[in-house]
């Protein structure tokens, strides 16, 4: 067996080489496989179904809060990518542009879509009139492109599936909760459906979105002590408004700018998954996204009815609505439960000879590979409270390791201390200055994170020159 | 009440321009709107819920035959689509052409994908080794990109959303077993999801797909007389497996070519939708996938009681698992049935003063007009009732239409007069010669759509040249 789990359990542990481990496993649980263009990777079926699942959970929160879907096209001409200056400064070093459609030159070119404001605003502009137009809350599921140097699987890649939310709002105040509301559907969508915590709070200007008056963010914490930007809400005030002359005619008949928010989410999700809850045995798939949520693995299955006890016990857990799988397959258990570690499976049904004549299967949990046994009469009732209690157990697990890897820095010295020292998030006061974020970037190379909501004086001067500050930031070394 | 219909109403009959007809519709029930590059459109809420239903009901009969979800790169390099000549040949004429990416220019040109068999043959070269590996069922849905000269919204557009099938397989015979098995996945589901019949069968050479050795295709007749190819499914053989290199060690480790289809719908299918169902007052829409199955119009609302009843009914409704919508906007009853209908809503449900306090509501089908007096107490039986009785007639009365439409031809005389006359598919012999198809082409611009599978020798010789003929071909005008 020792062997046959070696075919599969190949990978380097994350404390040898975290990097090496992540490229190991998204290998090895077969999430991804590279194209022949650099920077653009093949979702394959185990690493497509998992966002899928996100989708499906995340749209159905996006609906109950009136999003509509809508289809952009996937080109932006490149004079109206240019509308918003600091927008197209922002993104032009980074799109792909096409010059010629079929046999011809174009008279313009268009860029791929790097990120669709433009288009939306060029929508809005259309369609929007009067107050009675307000607000539009729509949201788009595609992929987008961003000519990146250094790519890696779901964390950075020149091509990557997202959702894009773009809403107009007749007022400033609207604009913001809608900004706020849908940072928190992110936040609670990563609990409660990723089992992943996250810290919430503003980003400094200097890493804000080109062309946003505030960008706001989640930000989660890798197994490393690396941070992971994982969704981000955007205000834009009637900045695009102004530029691209979104205006309606309020209640009085006066036109007014509208004001805009847009929002996303991406694949990067997935690279969360896999850092925050991953171990040296592969991938640990949080239960609510699981492709496969429970597999079924017989054990001596030649044997007269374990096969047929196997069927049985998969047929019964589908009826009662969950994902399962049944590993038939002509290979040694040992072999199928390496490869269900590998994939992640929250738990493995283990059922033998033995088992069955005693009415009784094994349950596996892949977070803590405990093992309990069971009655088949409530097999289903079993996984599913299992599944549960590994969604609450993850995600505790996760939170606890996010607040012992948050520490206090009063001191420039002890700033450098703590990155050097302390893997995690950094709390330290700023001036306000960027030429104070550059700094400890390029000393450090760690990164303001976010200005978290729950700010707190824990100094009365920043942490880099020592002027007087106002801010509580997160810093940290980030992906 | 004329007036406010009027409204929402002023679009052409389709008897007197059934193409002004077209276009009114799905501006006018806010399916699509242009976007500032021609030939892309932009799918608004309305149009892309249908898509999403559409998505959401094939998806399930994907999965239920063993399909796997994945996604490809959007881009394609030029010396990729090169790899087989027909297919090069059929494509490389219009599709967009990336030369730039960020700053720089690229070293080889890049296409964006107007399908992607080819990225499937390069995955497919990398992953198959063994007999095991077979077969490969993957499918993706995502947008493609064909340089149009001439577009129509859904019909013909230089971007659309579908899905691509693309698999592999040990032998031919399996190869041709699965091209017909989705074949028949589309009609099934365009017959007991859209209501829309289908003739079945297999294109000639002149019309296959590029680099297939045969091509099948569902047929639509719209309710104009023309035709409407829907889907198509392809044999490649081992054609693209010979260019790519696609080769697997059977079970006497002897290497073989493996043998590939693929198989898609578009968005094109809204077109249908909208055609076939179609008529003067708007969309009809299929109830199966309508995103608002039936919508509750309260009447006289400001009437103590009547908005409170409309809810209850809305929630009733719901909870009985239908999409229901509830139009309580501050506009007259004949405003909201006349967007109602525009919009195609199966089922609206009437509910007033009078109706509440008799206990009963009005359902009205926006197929037939019909009206139906209910008790509020059965509503979501009932209505759930009339939607399938809607779906079930709304097939029959295309099956009719389409059946009303089929005429033999036997000489060309009889052939040109029944272009000209007899909208809709005339049935007729050909020699097979290809110079046969082009000749009627170029006479009638009729073309030939299939070789239905069920094949009836109505005449000894082609309808054109007189020399003996063997095969039936349905021939028509087509979108």
């Amino acid at each position: 067996m020792a062997n046959e789990k070696k075919l599969v359990e190949e990978i380097t542990s994350m404390e040898v080489d975290f990097t090496q481990w992540y490229t190991d496993v998204v290998k090895k649980a077969e999430l991804m496989e590279y194209s022949t263009i650099k920077g653009f990777m093949i979702l394959k079926p185990n690493g497509y179904a998992l966002w899928e699942n996100i989708q499906k959970e995340l749209d159905a929160r996006f609906k109950d809060n009136d999003v509509e879907n809508v289809y952009m096209p996937m080109l932006i001409p490149e004079s109206l990518l240019q509308k918003e200056k600091d927008h197209v400064e922002g993104f032009a070093p980074e799109v792909a542009w096409v010059t010629h459609g079929g046999l011809n030159e174009l008279p313009e070119r268009l860029c791929i879509r790097p990120t669709s404001e433009t288009l939306f605003c060029d929508l809005y502009k259309n369609i929007v009139h009067s107050h009675r137009d307000l607000p539009k809350i729509y949201n788009q599921w595609c992929s987008v492109v961003r000519w990146e140097k250094t790519t890696r699987p779901f964390l950075r890649s020149s091509e990557f599936l997202w959702q894009e939310g773009h809403t107009a709002h007749a007022t400033a105040e609207e604009a913001q909760e809608e900004t706020i509301r849908m940072l928190n559907v992110y936040s609670k969508f990563c609990e409660d459906v990723l089992a992943i915590p996250v810290v919430k709070g503003q980003k400094t200007d200097k890493e804000k979105f080109a062309g946003a008056e505030a960008t706001y963010t989640i930000e989660a914490l890798m197994h490393d002590g690396k941070a992971l930007q994982s969704g981000t809400s955007h205000n834009f005030g009637d900045g695009f408004a102004k530029a691209f002359g979104i205006q309606y005619a309020d209640k009085d008949n006066k036109l007014q700018y509208v004001h805009q928010t847009s929002w996303g989410v991406s694949t990067r999700l997935i690279g969360a998954i896999i850092m925050v809850h991953g171990d040296d045995s592969g991938l640990v798939l949080p239960p609510r996204v699981a492709p496969v949520q429970t597999v079924v693995i017989p054990i001596q299955q030649k044997k007269e009815g374990v096969l047929e006890g196997a069927e049985e016990i998969k047929k019964t857990l589908k009826a009662a609505g969950l994902r399962v799988s049944l590993d038939e397959r002509d290979k040694s258990p040992g072999w199928k439960f390496a490869e269900a570690e590998m994939r992640g499976v929250p738990v493995r049904v283990e059922i033998g000879p033995r088992d069955l004549a005693e009415g009784k299967c094994v349950l596996v949990r892949r977070d803590t590979r405990e093992k309990l046994v069971v009655e088949i009469a409530n097999v289903a009732e079993e996984v599913s409270k299992l599944l549960e209690q590994i969604h609450n157990d993850m995600f505790a697990r996760a939170k606890a390791h996010l607040e012992a890897h948050i520490s206090d820095a009063f001191t420039y010295d002890e700033f450098k201390d703590a990155v050097e020292n302390k893997p995690g998030f950094i709390r330290a006061m700023w001036c306000g200055d960027e030429a104070c974020e550059l700094k400890i970037k390029e000393d450090t190379t760690a990164t303001s994170r976010c200005m978290p909501f729950e700010q707190e004086k824990i100094s009365d001067v920043c942490v880099c020159c020592g002027k007087p500050a106002h801010k509580l930031v997160y810093w940290g070394k980030a992906y």
